[in-house]
């Protein structure tokens, strides 16, 4: 069985640096090019929270990453399927991924996998929150088990059923089911873990190569096709991740993900990725899952990641906390963000930020977003996604443009500068 | 003093039908042209739930109603004069009304008014909870002195200050300050009102006047200038609503609002309509406070009314319900609306309505507008506002064209026909 003859991807890198492992580079999937490094909108139940698809096409936006498991529970994935899958479903005709339902695994298996006292000490007040919570799932070598937290209902999940929804969904790209484990895990579990990811990796990739062959062999279809990633798993630990990193990059993957704990910090996170990313294949793109901070996507760059996905600019926006630029006094002090419900904002005729070209900033005032934010205005969900999301995408193109141009450290340095 | 060399507005009738009093014009303020018969969507707290301006904008929105109460408690009408005014403030360059502030009295009056044991016993279980409610509005001849149930603070009205906050927030038009009786209301409490109603009507115009000349001679400006409109009362008791609408009419208004209980059934309210508008000068446009079924829109429009506001649409569609025309079966029994929420929906491909073209209808199925409502994702709330407000201004315009061009009737009877 050749995958390659199956291979509905295609990675071309355009640029790298020679100073770091920074790259840029075009992935092209059925339905159409993901220019690297890119930051991928989370599209969790079909639609980026506040936003339709028109804003983000309006955005320029590449690529989505919507949530196998929730799409599962709701509203179920042969509906999507019987509409057509998901791009036709949220009417969405540029690249898709999604998730494997993995994640769910680590945020719903917490209190589990912390209740047969296997974690570390580091933050004693989550591991008594951990203790304190009801089993909600059973993880095993068969797969999750999960009682879903807002229906009620039992859920499955393993890696055939994984590939099963994530085929029924159709996006461009897939993940490998996996099991994410906590920055509390012990060395064993998170050993243990890694394992069963492995095995996983290797079942998921069975259970996708069986179905392209039958499908190709059925429909010759051009958007049917899917390409799959695997999971990069091991926590904070050395020989795991290295030993995680050689195995993934052996099988046959269009492309290589990095998952689970990335350690207590942000020197933590860059050491993990340093272990892994050279040992991974220069030819796959490599995606990191829910980082997103500007400061961690500077320097993941610079490690040579190509793409990330993260909730966190819609998710702080709604809570208030918009992105500024260098130019409007955006550091790595105040997190390149100001928070609009601050009283000093009421009066502010400025934009967001002075740079930024977006819906909101065009528009309105500081002042009126602060007014829309303490009235609870649904409309200053829409303007604050936007604004934040356009801020990421915007700082990407700059990111591309100065790999290409070869002044990736300088942008780096003007943004990351000491205060 | 001679209010005619204030006059900010024009108003034109180009066209009347001969079988009823139904009329099309354009009202011109300084901030453009309104074609009535019109519906204003109700821009609350300076925006309309769920929108931006440009959201607006794209619909073709020619004029917005704020709420004069709630922007004086939130963000303030003196930081919205600071800031420039509300259009400079909401980015919105088109007319702009601003209710008075009177309505307020009435809802937050109810249970004061109530509690004095001056109702009817129309709707028992109204009553009762009426009762209960703790006195949160003094209402007498000087004003209204509310304890805002959000914020608590303690809020006093009367026609001056009505004039001062809505001259601070700078609307095209403004309303003269009222007190609106429910239907619960006796007929002595409902006269006693409406008197209070008239003195209030002549102290806003009194007030109006002054300041419009202060501003006249001060600052020369163009947008500064706004209209006022007198707001007719009496309840559903006709000898009061006829001295009210002779009383208004007398005097100097640049329009006239009809407001207030318009009786228990949609009967009544025409017969109350009828009452009024034979009563009121043709030259001068009518305003219909807070009325919004599609039903009603036809049935005033044919009374004589030439516009309309109404949170209706937006309301509804937040809580599922979303129009559709008679080609999308939409008659009077099911008021024109589907509930999106309802299991057939689940798997219809078919947008909301199949001859609507905003954006909703344009790139999304029933079967997402489901999803989306199920998953409360904020996006519905858009989607869903966007679809009303679309369909109830193009509604309105196929009713200008039919009155122009003299088939209103067929219009009528196509919509409103018998199922």
């Amino acid at each position: 069985m050749n995958l390659f003859s199956l291979n509905y991807m295609d990675f071309e890198i355009k640029a790298k640096l020679k100073s770091s492992r920074a790259r840029a580079g075009i992935i092209t999937v059925p339905h159409g090019k993901i220019h690297t490094p890119y930051f991928i909108p989370v599209a969790t139940s079909a639609t980026v929270r506040a936003l339709d698809q028109e804003d983000m096409n309006s955005l320029g936006a590449e690529v989505l990453l919507a949530n196998t498991y929730h799409l599962h529970l709701k509203p179920g994935d042969k509906i999507i399927k019987k509409l057509g899958g998901l791009h036709k479903f949220m009417n969405w005709n540029r690249p898709l991924f999604t998730d494997s339902g993995g994640f769910q695994a680590f945020s719903l298996g917490y209190g589990m996998e912390h209740s047969i006292n296997k974690l570390g000490t580091i933050f004693p007040e989550k591991k008594k929150a951990a203790e304190k919570q009801p089993k909600i799932a059973e993880i095993n070598d068969d797969g999750v088990t999960f009682n879903d937290p807002s229906s009620g209902k039992l859920v499955h999940l393993n890696p055939k059923k994984s590939m099963q929804i994530q085929q029924n969904l159709g996006a461009d790209i897939i993940l490998a089911f996996d099991e994410c484990t906590s920055p509390l895990s012990s060395y064993e579990y998170t050993k243990k873990a890694m394992e069963r990811t492995h095995k996983w990796a290797k079942e998921s990739l069975h259970h996708h190569k069986k179905s392209l062959i039958a499908r190709k062999n059925k429909y010759k279809d051009k958007y049917g096709n899917q390409s799959l990633y695997g999971i990069v798993q091991g926590g904070a630990y050395k020989d795991l991740r290295i030993k995680s990193a050689k195995f993934i990059s052996s099988l046959n993957f269009d492309g290589i993900a990095i998952g689970g704990s990335l350690g207590k910090s942000k020197e933590d996170m860059h050491r993990i990725l340093s272990w892994v990313i050279q040992l991974l294949p220069e030819n796959k793109p490599r995606h990191l899952l829910g980082i997103g901070e500007i400061e961690d996507i500077f320097k993941c760059v610079e490690k040579g990641i190509d793409t990330f996905d993260c909730v966190m600019p819609t998710r702080i926006g709604r809570r208030g906390s918009l992105f500024i630029s260098p130019k409007s006094h955006g550091n790595l002090k105040n997190k390149f963000r100001i928070n609009i419900k601050n009283l000093k904002y009421k009066l502010d005729r400025k934009p967001i930020d002075k740079n930024c070209e977006c819906l909101a900033c065009r528009k309105y005032s500081r002042a009126y977003m602060n007014h829309l934010y303490k009235s609870q205005e649904l409309a200053y969900y829409k303007l604050a996604s936007l604004h934040n999301l356009n801020f990421m995408l915007r700082l990407m193109e700059k990111i591309r443009d100065s790999i290409c141009k070869s002044y990736f450290n300088e942008l780096k340095n003007e943004w990351l500068k000491k205060y």
